[in-house]
């Protein structure tokens, strides 16, 4: 294999066989190919594009150098669910464990915070004590004993992907709709799924804000999956707002919590129960008014939050956070954000958010920095409210004075409050199988 | 500095402003910036190109990381050539003895082969003895006292462009323009030249076959040469044929030797001296016919081959392969090679045959491949040439049977015999200065 004749050949716009895939990940997990060689190939894979077949080929490629999860003994639907990632998005804390309460196997393995988006991780280790990096064994056998295990990719899931996925982010080469899909797939089809859901955001908060190139990163996975024995569903929703009101780990999970006990914000309820409904029809469930109310039962009579507390203390948390979320960890300083003037709300920008929590300490500018859990904002104000001078909008949540004065700021540059007409996206756009899509808005 | 930020802008088809190409190329050079975000950047600008003055910006930063050559108390024009690089390209070996026998300073730094074409210092390097590696010290002594050097890129020189070099050969980003230009220059203004001049190869047989391509990289050197108070000219010459007769390391110091006692072939002259008018003209001689009196003069006088025979003396060279060629190195075997039809010679097509001599262990595949000075070939078919058949177009040079096995194919390839009418470029096509182009042919 001449890795500079590969990167010559896409370079010039053409195309790369299923053998040349396979053998340059196999070549690149066993370190026989050095990163400038891929970064070279990922700038020219993001400038010309893969074909449907070199995505699939790299896909494969990708996952023949890594194991797999294996739950054909288990003799029940294995779902999983996966966001391309937003603010505020805690779905995941509420969905994996209703899920699971409703008899379907979530082997849910997740991010961490990423750019302006929080990561599921980073939102569960705000629980004192919980652990995400369970071994592949581990996660087997608590799946097969709960249901559920919510986890960090493990080095055996992937590792190509880990690899590529850590040099994407360093040479500007992430935003890349065949290169997203294969990394995602890479690693949910490990999970040894029998079925995959996917959330993918739209809008300005969206790793990706053009609505075509969404739609098509949609439509690329649910082939992938698909034509690999994995039936893929995706839902197209809202991220031109945070989703729910919570933005910044400790807070996040504590809104979770709420939403387990059916009291969350609507939007992030409604999103919830709709991924939800998804999971249990590829699990089986023919029914989906019978679904919805199958995942709102498990709500109501408590089954949610007790799965929740299940998997918490199965991965050595306190699963005590549940019953009383003031057990976990507090912002210094708390401060109240009012209007500045009279108007309606036209926009919550969810990046301006995002990077804020970040800058607060509720993220990494660096792969080794730590995280300040208790940071953020929790954001009551959504498009189309009309407010007057000095309502509430938010509180900020920081470490200290500094901290405050720049969620402020950025809550500032966030809300715009003015004279027109809000006009956020509809919550769930579209829901996208290998049929076609399916307008739900 | 981040960046990722910078490579991002660049995939965008955005520009990097001069302050962060020099930060980007100390850094690189200082090793803060690892070879697989360098290797990115270098596919976003091999894709989306780089402005006039982006260029510039990258020469600037390569420049800052190195030492240049300075004489201005030689009290001389100080000028160079540049070839872009062909097969049969023997021209330095000649020009640098000839112009300094005109009273020019001539610090002629060279290259290796790469790739099809062969390198100056491989040429020298066959003569025995001669040293290519002097230091920059020891260059500007040798400068100052015999008026010629012929060396390799030495450490102190650009440093930040040797580096990027490598990385551009493994990574396929060798074919740019802006990178070629700047990569270029960058050496050659370090030599602390008066005046430059640039053969540019045109045809099947240079590395940027395109002609509206060479043209533009032609342009690209001369603005970058001329702005920072190098006048720099360029002329453009046939590359769809081997210049001269010979390919190969010793066969080609040999046919220059011939060259310099005014023997060599007509072609080969021609160039010469057609570069060496441009240089004289640069060095502030006004009237053209008066240059060529002059190298024309030196030649027939001796003082030309006496000049390369001090070169070879002060870098440790026998100096007596000036007055007996046999003293080279010579070749194991030797075949002469017939045409196999009669007709018209329509093509001798120099990549094959630049491969060939790779091949037959005349050139590198690998950095540190060592080079058999011996082999190549001595082709005395040229195109538009009446050929019977069995009538002999060249000599085989290889160091055994399986040697003059992949000559005698080699030939056959490139040697095309037919019924049309050859088309060659014109050898000298054209003359570029910052003025404009001025057709010669």
């Amino acid at each position: 294999m001449f890795v500079p004749g590969l990167i010559e050949r896409k370079r010039d716009g053409g195309a790369l066989n299923p053998d040349e895939f396979r053998e340059l990940m196999g070549a690149y997990a066993a370190g026989q190919v050095p990163d400038y060689q891929m970064s070279a190939l990922l700038m020219a894979i993001f400038l010309k594009g893969l074909t449907r077949e070199e995505t699939a080929a790299l896909l494969d490629g990708m996952m023949a150098s890594g194991s797999r999860l294996d739950f054909s003994s288990l003799g029940r639907p294995v779902i999983d669910k996966h966001s391309t990632g937003g603010v505020g998005d805690k779905v995941s804390l509420i969905l994996a464990p209703l899920v699971a309460a409703c008899g379907v196997a979530v082997p849910m393995m997740s991010g961490r915070g990423l750019g302006h988006t929080g990561g599921t991780l980073d939102k569960l280790e705000s629980i004192p004590g919980f652990r995400t990096n369970l071994s592949l064994q581990e996660t087997q056998a608590q799946i097969e004993r709960i249901g559920c295990a919510m986890i960090g990719q493990t080095p055996e899931i992937a590792p190509v992907d880990k690899k590529i996925y850590a040099l994407r982010d360093v040479t500007a080469t992430v935003e890349c709709v065949p290169l997203i899909a294969a990394s995602i797939m890479s690693k949910k089809l490990a999970e040894g799924l029998t079925g995959l859901v996917l959330d993918v955001k739209q809008g300005s908060g969206a790793f990706i804000t053009d609505a075509d190139r969404s739609l098509l990163l949609a439509k690329t996975m649910i082939e992938l999956g698909t034509d690999r024995g994995c039936p893929t569903v995706a839902l197209l929703t809202a991220m031109d707002r945070p989703l729910g009101r919570a933005c910044g780990n400790a807070l996040e999970a504590e809104e979770a919590i709420m939403g387990l006990r059916g009291e969350g914000p609507e939007d992030l309820h409604d999103v919830t129960i709709a991924l939800g409904v998804e999971m249990l029809v590829l699990a089986g469930e023919k029914d989906r008014a019978k679904a919805k109310q199958r995942l709102e039962g498990a709500l109501k009579s408590g089954k949610a939050a007790e799965a929740f507390q299940k998997i918490i203390e199965a991965q050595g948390g306190n699963p005590a956070c549940v019953d009383d979320p003031a057990l976990l960890p507090q912002a210094q300083e708390v401060e109240v954000h009012y209007a500045r003037k009279a108007g309606t709300v036209l926009k919550v920008e969810p990046r301006t958010i995002g990077r804020a929590v970040v800058e607060m300490g509720g993220g990494r500018r660096q792969v080794e920095d730590a995280v300040d859990p208790t940071v953020g904002f929790v954001i009551t104000a959504r498009p189309g409210q009309k407010v007057h001078t000095s309502e509430p909008l938010a509180s900020i949540f920081a470490k200290d004075p500094a901290g405050i004065e720049l969620g402020r700021r950025a809550l500032d540059a966030a809300i715009e409050i003015g004279d027109g007409k809000a006009a956020p996206l509809p919550l769930i756009a579209s829901r996208v199988t290998a049929r076609g899509v399916e307008k739900l808005a």
